[in-house]
Parts: C-alpha cells; structure tokens; sequence
C-alpha cells in the first residue's frame, strides 16, 4: 500500500480530476474557497463541471496519454467517477503521480468481486456472495441462500441501478449474462437481504491517516437511484451509528483509502448493518453536508486528497433532508422556471443545480432543506423537488 | 427611475459581472448552485475571479464598446466594483440592457457629493457635509461644525481609506485638494464624527422591489479598512437595530437600487445612527453571511439582480466573526501553507481565500468562525487570520 507521492505543500496546488460531472462541479465550489485550482478531464465542454471550470481538456480517460498529459505539474489527481481503468493509475502511480485514492484502494470501488472479497478478509458483514458463471451455477447459489429471488450485479461498470438484476428464477439470470457477456465482464451473486432500510457511512481519510466520520444517514433508493437523503439517520440507535461509523472508518484504514469514501449499508430487521456497495468519491449520499454540515464534504475530500486536516463532519441542525432532482418529462420546462415558485415558498430552501440536460430520471440537481422537525423538513425539501421535476400538475386537468 | 428591462425568466441566464475581484469569485460559488452562468470582464486572466469563472473578457470597463459587447445576450449587468463611468451605464440602459443596480441608483454610491444631497433629501440622519473648494472653505466648514478635525474625501474614486483625510488645520487639507485636482474630482467635507462603533446595515432588493434585510453588525476599520465583523453586533438594542435596518432599507427604496445595498454607520454616543456609506454590491460586512446566514449576500445578490424570490437573510449561529486576512510581509510565505495549522487547530473554522497576489494589507482571503461564545468564537477567527499573515512569530526571536 505504499505510494510514492509529489509533495502537495505548494503553494496553490494544481489538482487533477477526472470526469466533468456534478460532483467535479461541487468541488469546484469548494476549491474556490480553498484557492485550490482544478484542471478537468472532461468528455465534453457542455459536461456539468466543465461550464464551472476554466482550466478543461477534453480527452477520454481510458487513455493514459490522455491521463498523462492532464495529471502534468498537479499536486494530485483525484476523481468525479470510478471508471478509470486500474492499469492506467498503476502506471500514474510509478510516474510519480499522486492518485488519491490510489489504485489498490480504488479496485474496491470499481471491482465488486473484489470488494466482497476483501471484505470477507476483513471481518465485514455483507450478503452471501458468489461469482456465478451460468444458470447452473444461479440455481447453485440461490439453493444455498434459501432460495429465490437472489440478486445479481455486473463486477464492473454498474451504477444507479445499471447493472443490477432481482431476478426470481433461474431463467430471469438470462438477461444478466448476456449484459455481462457483451461488456466482458463477470456476475456476482448476492443474496436478497430483506432489510429494514438503507443507511450509509461517509468518512474523509487523508494521506496521512486522520479520518473524519459523517453522522450516518439513512437513504431511500427508487428504482436503484438514490431519491431521498435524511441526516442523521431517523430513530438509529447510538449503538448501531458507532459501529456503521466503525466499519466505515475500518475499510477506509484498511484499503488505504484518501478523499470520501461512502459505505452504502443494509440496516436489517435484527439490528445488523451489511455493507451493500463502497464508493471512493464524494456520493450523493454526503450532499446534505454541503448545507447541513460545518464542513461539506467537498471541501473535506479536497482537503484529504491535498492531506491538509480534515474539517468538522458535524452536522449543523437537528435534521437536513436532501431530495434528488431527477429530471421529468419535457413538457415540465427548463429547470430555472422552478426557482419562482419554489423559492417564494420557502425562502430557508437551497437549491443547487448541475447545468445538465434535463432527461426522464436523469439526476439534474438536489435541494436541501433543514430545521428542527423532521416532517416538516422532508416536506419542504420533497415539494420542491417535485416542483422542480413536474410533479405537481393541477389536479383538475 | 423606471427601466427598460430584458426579460430575465428565461432558462439557464448569462450575467454579465464587471470587474474580477473577489467579489464576483466568490459570486461564482453562488452561480454554480443556481445553475446561472457568468460572463466576467476582467482587467487580466489572473484576476481573482477570472481564475474561477470560464467566460472570462479582458477588456477596460471605461470603454463603452467593451462593456456592449460583453452584455451582449446577457439576462443583465451587474458589478464588483462600483467604477463604470455613469454615462455608459446609461447607454447600456437605452440598448436595454438590465443593469442591476441601474445608474440612477449606482450614482449613489459612485458620488459622495450626490449620495449626501439624496440623504439630506430623503432625512436620513448623517454627519453635517458641504463640497470645499480651497482652504477657505474647509475653514468656514470647520467654524461651523465646531472645528477641526474634519474629514474631507475626494466625491469619486475613494475606497478602503484611499481618497480620504482626517485633516486637524487649513494646513492639512492641501494633499486633498491636490489629489482632487490630479483625479479631476471635487471634494466633499464632513464633521468629524465622534462614534461609538461602526455599524452596517446590509439589505437584498429586487427589481420587483421584494427585499430582505440581514442582521445589523458591527464592523472594526483599521485604517480606513475593514478588518472584522460580528454578527449580530453585540449589545445592539432592537430599536436601534431595527432603525438602521429602516434606513437602508427605505435608501434601497428611494434609490431603486436592485442586489446588494450595504449601508455602513455610525452608531454614536448619544444612541442615533449616521450613515457614513453606501455600497451597491456585495459587501465585505457581509462576508460573514456565506457560512452564517440561511442565504449567503452572493447568492441574494444573484437573486436580486435576476429578480428571482430573495432567500432568508437570518443568521444561522447565536454569532459569526469574519475576520479579514491582510497581505503580511513577503517572509510569511504563501498563504496555503497556513492551512495544515489553521485547519489542524480549528476544525469548524471557514477559510476563504481569493487567490490574489499576497501585498502587505492587500485583503487577500477571510476566515470565519460561528458559535455561542462570542468571546471564544472572536479569539478562533482573530487567530486563524493573524496567522496566515504571519503574525504570530516565535517570541523569542
């Protein structure tokens, strides 16, 4: 686990990031701040981050040129997505490059075979697994986990959803092996944990091994997507938030690992936590931070990957909600004709917005709402939302 | 004061921004949430906000053919600084471009000698004043507000305590009277004002003429700069600080101004508010507001001048202490590297840095720290700021 580092004391660092989405465009919010420049590696100069950031190539990240020529004089490179190939950063690393996380750390995030392994190594509770090749071996795996419906996910290249399959049969596992077929990649199958609800564990871990743990949060996932954040999670026991923190801060010790890492978890209905899937980024799980928290967890993911000390991951109010802007149909209107109505109700609202293409489901923004009473909170944010999206028709049509 | 207007409803706006100060870097956080682009005329590439903004021209904000083609298809204008000539503002209103605030407003705060007629007009309590021609006339002016000292201050071009004397003889008053003549500007005379504190009053107005008023504050100038601010300001009574809220936000009226209006103050021995000045733009006595307010004065400036529904001014902690940071001398070294001390000593502390070339007394970032001590959270800024400027040297050298 040993990686040769620049030194990123500089004045002013330079910091690399690869992919141009929202989450690249909200650390630029927080770099401002810091007087942290970003140079971009986006795919195109309409991406979310590159309407934010002056200093974009526009470059595909799976070529190492590419990665080379962007990472050049940066005191560090980090990351908006996990896509980029492991090879590639192995080779940044033996050139000097500081990737954070690295790539060994990184692996876990991108592979979810070798999560689960690694996890199992560690101690960590998660789901029954096994890497299945056919149906045969589906039919195996379900017999063992007391039956259908089991699931099945892509190693690689899933996300929101893509790439998972519930399946109840033998025969519904087709569907995932063609998929992974085309994408030459294997299947993982996880047993259906029947659980309570889902919460997740953010920490920040930087270089030099100070960790700062988020409160745990409990998210609601709509057709794989996370729509709905609450912080700290509602009713958690102080018992069960120490130890989803624990094991959070464990993987990230464990695999090294420097900037956000989110543990998405299964809270089961005996009162076990599960570890469902790791990201090694900020995630969307964290947004509430940016207005909920004394330090968002942008700027705690800048300040880990450049190894300044962390911040503050205390929450400022009682309960935050974070609600998803996903986009709805056409017809809904451009995005910024929301703010009227929406700011007018609630003048307590944030709202923040990713410049992105408004398409069905398509992730375009977040709100965030916070105060002392949960109901009220989740309302205000949930309105909104909806607002914004289209949601709110007059009944009478 | 009617103006013609663009329509500003449409999706995704461009705002034009003249000037690239840390104003308009920090007005950029708060554009990146909205989902607003901004389009920046800046003196050179390397100014503070043209390092964060991608839509960057280099252009003179004197030459009314620049400022055209900047506004060119821009929802509205709005500035940084307060230095575009009024006759091109006056232009731009007849292409009907929305200026915000416009120039019969942005007069106000761009000519003493006009601001202080309006006052007098309007009632608003400030110190006695008269334009001085020569030494005679600061001698008659002098007789008769009960002699020397007084304050003379060019009309034009003066900020943070350049174009400003405290003149104690006829004698004194020659420097003023030479840098008039140099900057082809008159010179306005004002009592000396024996002032308990200096207060600001910061109100956010729409064109629509919806405004929100933040909470007075005190402000602490060292030479004519200012160097900190409490929110609220401490011992304040409800009267007097609903009085000074009245009167900026009777000023916004009177003046249409649209965005920002801070209005700073004397508060005197006797219990009465003067008003010393105006700014049309955000403001450093609001600075404390992006970390401390429900809505940071960036982002209802923004949502002033775009006349979107204000957001809640209210302050979000029982105290906030902005302190700026000041270039110290060259030996203190780069800013960034205060932070691994900064940040390790105070993990709820917010930094802001502008990244400006560091000059002794040059603002070049702020901190601020929130709490219920004010004592305590008054030391943890005044620290915070002291050491980036290389203050706090070892004793024993």
């Amino acid at each position: 686990m040993t990686e040769p580092d620049r030194h990123v004391t500089d004045a002013t660092p330079l910091l690399a990031v690869v992919g141009g989405g929202q989450l690249a465009r909200m650390m630029q919010q927080a770099a401002v701040s810091l007087g942290v420049r970003l140079r971009l590696l986006a795919e195109s100069p309409q991406d979310s981050a590159a309407q934010v950031v002056p200093d974009v190539a526009v470059g595909d990240y799976r070529d190492l040129h590419t990665l080379r020529s962007v990472t050049k004089d940066c005191a560090a490179l980090t990351f908006d997505h996990e896509h980029v190939p492991t090879e590639h950063l192995q080779a940044l690393v033996e050139d000097q490059v500081a990737c954070r996380p690295g790539p060994q750390a990184l692996v876990h995030a991108q592979d979810k075979a070798v999560m689960r392994a690694r996890m199992h190594e560690l101690g960590v509770p998660g789901p029954r697994h096994a890497l299945v090749h056919d149906a045969a071996g589906v039919a195996a795996f379900a017999d063992g986990v007391g039956g259908f419906p089991v699931v099945l996910k892509t190693t690689r290249g899933g996300y929101d959803g893509k790439g998972v399959w519930l399946v109840g049969s033998v025969e519904e596992s087709r569907a995932a092996f063609e998929a992974a077929a085309t994408a030459d990649v294997a299947i993982l199958a996880e047993e259906k944990v029947d659980f309570r609800r889902e919460l997740a564990a953010l920490v920040a871990r930087s270089p030099s091994g100070q960790a700062a743990a988020y409160p745990v949060v409990e998210s609601v996932q709509v057709g794989g997507v996370c729509a709905e954040v609450v912080a700290p999670a509602p009713g958690l026991s102080e018992a069960l938030a120490t130890r989803a923190q624990r094991i959070a801060l464990q993987i990230a010790g464990a695999l090294d690992v420097t900037g956000i890492l989110a543990v998405e978890m299964f809270e089961t209905h005996d009162g076990l936590v599960l570890v469902n899937e790791l990201a090694m980024r900020p995630h969307n799980t964290g947004h509430w931070s940016m207005d909920g928290a004394v330090t968002g967890q942008f700027e705690n993911h800048l300040r880990a990957v450049l190894d300044l000390p962390l911040g503050s991951p205390q929450a400022r109010e009682p309960w935050t909600v974070m609600v998803n802007i996903l986009g709805g149909q056409p017809e809904a209107g451009p995005l910024y004709d929301g703010f009227p109505h929406v700011f007018a109700r609630d003048p307590g609202l944030k709202v923040h917005l990713y410049g992105k293409q408004v398409r069905p489901g398509r992730k375009v923004g977040h709100v965030t709402a916070y105060g002392d009473d949960l109901e009220e909170v989740r309302d205000r944010a949930r309105h909104a939302a909806a607002w914004f999206r289209g949601d709110l028709g007059d009944e009478s049509e």
